[in-house]
Parts: structure tokens; sequence; C-alpha cells
């Protein structure tokens, strides 16, 4: 099913991780996968480009075709809503049997920015394309987008002992303090418009001076700042927080 | 630094990720990197091949300057006593003046399984070497090992508004359970002989049913297991145990 190379691509879905955004950091076995495509698919906030896709820019061949699947909704309604719960399900629906029929007789590449199993929606497919069955179905780990953010930061994340509590910034601010209060190594995801109420929770827990706030990891537009530094208001939804370990080290006597 | 295509390699010393184990895992730029090195560097136990090192073996260019760094110690000894800090922080310091020397005039890749800033030893040297100066530094991310791990697993990660903990199973079982309480999904790294206890903290949470082992993610020996499958004896160090997160996802309705 993973096409060896120069053998030709069989039918199937196929979602290869992109990475954190520098195509060279896209997996050996996902550059591959990504220049041979003749189909293409990859989610896109409507009237976007889509990252994705951005991130592959010069990867694709010429004539692949491309499969935009444009979320219906994104940030207008809250998550927990019955709106926007039916409106995503039926949009996954349509796309897994979208891409199902097309996957009869092509190999369709699904694009997946950072690693598709970390808060991936290419998950929301993988699971009805499995249920559906009678479809072959790859994955392609990526390194994950927090994973290139650290590496921005140029700071080791972990050491030793340290445990790693990785959040959604979309907990409250009282669920936020009570994770990062049991971590040393704190990764806070989805960042956009709870920056204000992470800022807070960082602060409650003593660890605001230590925390960076990173954008467009590992791409031309990457931005680290240390978290105190950065104005009120609102930062990219894809935005990262991060709080470095300190943990155990063999240090060199003085 | 990072050599483009086809451009004679930089002198300095260059740190690569090398993922989960599966050489076509590496990144594009770990991998023209690994395959134009002259000089490669890769930590091992005593008497044993090493990880990093079995992970190229297909790469590495004929007559390429291999260096093994042999821990001194690694599971002998308390790692908190007194001697264990003295001999791991003796042998950082040495190999850290000796790939400086080497670098002076090469270009050494330093290999590292995983993603070398994720609990890896490689920041030992990054540190002295940031602090020595006079050498150029650079560290390329990886698919950490637990990324290989949920991957080999089949079932992704994290839905939705989950969090995430990464636990090392070093920790006491008070402090195992105490985290895990917190946590959504689990990842718990450094098993080998901490197995038992991991198991307790997990059972304590009722939590045992739904973990899994996996070692070996990504490479011909994978192998995955139900914990609660699992019988009772050692298994390797770098054996990684996981529970998979369940939060929110948009349902197709019945």
């Amino acid at each position: 099913m993973l096409n060896k190379p120069g053998a030709p691509a069989a039918p199937g879905i196929v979602c290869v991780g992109l990475g954190p955004g520098d195509p060279e950091l896209l997996s050996v076995r996902a550059d591959r996968l990504v220049r041979q495509a003749r189909h293409v698919a990859f989610f896109r906030k409507r009237g976007r480009p889509g990252k994705a896709r951005q991130a592959v820019a010069g990867l694709l061949a010429s004539g692949v075709v491309e499969h935009a699947m444009e979320y219906p909704v994104t940030t207008e309604l809250p998550v927990d809503s019955p709106a926007y719960v039916q409106q995503l399900a039926q949009f996954y629906d349509h796309w897994c049997e979208r891409l199902a029929q097309l996957a009869r007789t092509e190999q369709l590449v699904v694009l997946c920015e950072g690693d598709p199993f970390l808060y991936g929606s290419f998950m929301h497919l993988y699971t009805r394309l499995q249920a559906r069955g009678g479809v072959a179905l790859q994955v392609v780990p990526g390194i994950p987008g927090m994973v290139g953010c650290w590496h921005a930061s140029g700071i080791p994340i972990t050491w030793g002992d340290d445990v790693l509590v990785v959040l959604p910034g979309t907990l409250s601010e009282d669920a936020l303090v009570a994770r990062m209060q049991g971590a040393d190594a704190v990764v806070v995801m989805k960042v956009g418009r709870n920056l204000p109420r992470i800022r807070h929770a960082l602060a409650r827990c003593g660890r605001l001076d230590a925390a960076w706030l990173v954008q467009n990891a590992s791409t031309a537009a990457q931005q680290v700042r240390p978290l105190a530094a950065v104005p009120e208001g609102e930062v990219p939804y894809f935005s990262i927080v991060l709080v470095h370990g300190q943990g155990r080290r063999p240090e060199s006597p003085e």
C-alpha cells in the first residue's frame, strides 16, 4: 500500500502527517507520497488557502487533482452546540463517502499538518472510514506542531523525570491551573482567543515568566516571544504556549 | 549550516532526530544529512550496537567515521546517587570537548532516536556546547518515539479537549496516580523494570483495561498488546504504555 520508490500507487487512502510547516520536515515516506500523488485532499477554512495545502506548495506534481474539504463552520459556533455538532458530523460523513468512492480506483493522499493522530481533523474521517470498510487506509506519522515549537525556542522541553502536560487552551481557567500544577513542562495548544485565560492560569501557577509563545514554527514567519512580553490582543489559533521542564541533569562540577 | 542538496557540508555539529525507528520516518533533511555524513556520533550502552546506529544502518556512506559514545553507566546505579551523577557529568564533559574539537574542521552528525529535545541524551551535550561556545550547533527535530507508538496502536491519541500527560515510568506509584487522574490520554515512557508500578497505578485509576504496551514501534519487531494481557516480567526500557483519549467528536446520528 505504501508505495515503494518507483512502484505504482495502489488505490486507497493515505493520510500523511506534514509536520510543523517546513517541507524538509516531512518524513521521507510522506515526501514521496505527496510528490507522487495524483489526488490530494486537505481541510481548510472557507476562503482560506489552507495551511496543509500551503505547506506542500513546492512538492505537488503538475496536474494533481485537489480536493479542498472546507469546514462548514469553525469558530462561529460553540463546539458543544447541537448545530455545530450536526454540521461537522454531516461534513465528515459527506467526505468519508466521497473519498472512499474516489479511492476505489485511485490513491488519494490526505494532507494533515503536524501529526494526524494528535488532535487532527483526519481522525474524524479515519474512524468513519474504518467503520464503513471497503477502502485501504494508512496513516503516516508526522512531527507534531508542538515539537516544531520547542525546537523554535531552542530549548529542550523535558529532562530526566519531568512530567509533560499537553493542554487545549479551550479548557476553563480552573482546569488549566489544576493540570499545570501537576506538570513540569507545559504545552498549550489551540491558543488564539483563549490567550488571556491561558495567561491568567500561568500567572496563578507562578509560571507566566517562564512561558513562551511560538507562532509558525519552522517556517519563514516563525516567531518566538516570552509570553509576558506579548501585548494583549488576539493571536492565531495555531499558536502554541510552552513552559520548558527544568528536570534532573548531571551538572558538571563548578 | 544545514546542507542544501549538493552543497558541501559546513563544519559544526548537527544533531538529527531519527524518529521511532523506521528509516523512512526520518525527515527529508535528517535523511540527507545522515547520507552525506563523513562523521557520525551516537550514544550506546557498552557492548550493544546502539539503537540510533542500527536505525541508520542502510543510510550511512561507506568510509563514514563512527564515534560511539558509550555510557559509563546506565541502570547499574540509582540516577540520584553521587557516583552516577559524577560519572555521567564527566562523560558528557568529555564528549562535549571531543566533538567540539572534531567540529572545527568537519561536519559531525549526532544521531538521536525520536526527537532530541524530548528526554534525549543529546540535550546534555547541547547545553554544554552552548556554554562552551565556538562551535556551530543545529538540531533537526524528529518524530518522537511516543508518536510512533500511538500510530502502531492504530488509534488516535487525543480528541477535542483531551488533556495528554506524558509521564516517566520512574516516578513513584502515588505520583503516577496523581498525574494520571488529571489526564484524558496518558503516555508512560521509560517502562522497563518500572512496569509493575505503572500497572498498579493504572489499576488504581481504573484505566488498566484501556492501556496498551507498545515495543519497537514502526520496525519489523513492532509489538502492540493490551497491557492487561502482558504477563508479569521485565520488558525493554524503551517500551511505552498508552491510554488513548476518548474526547469530544461530532458523531453521526444513529
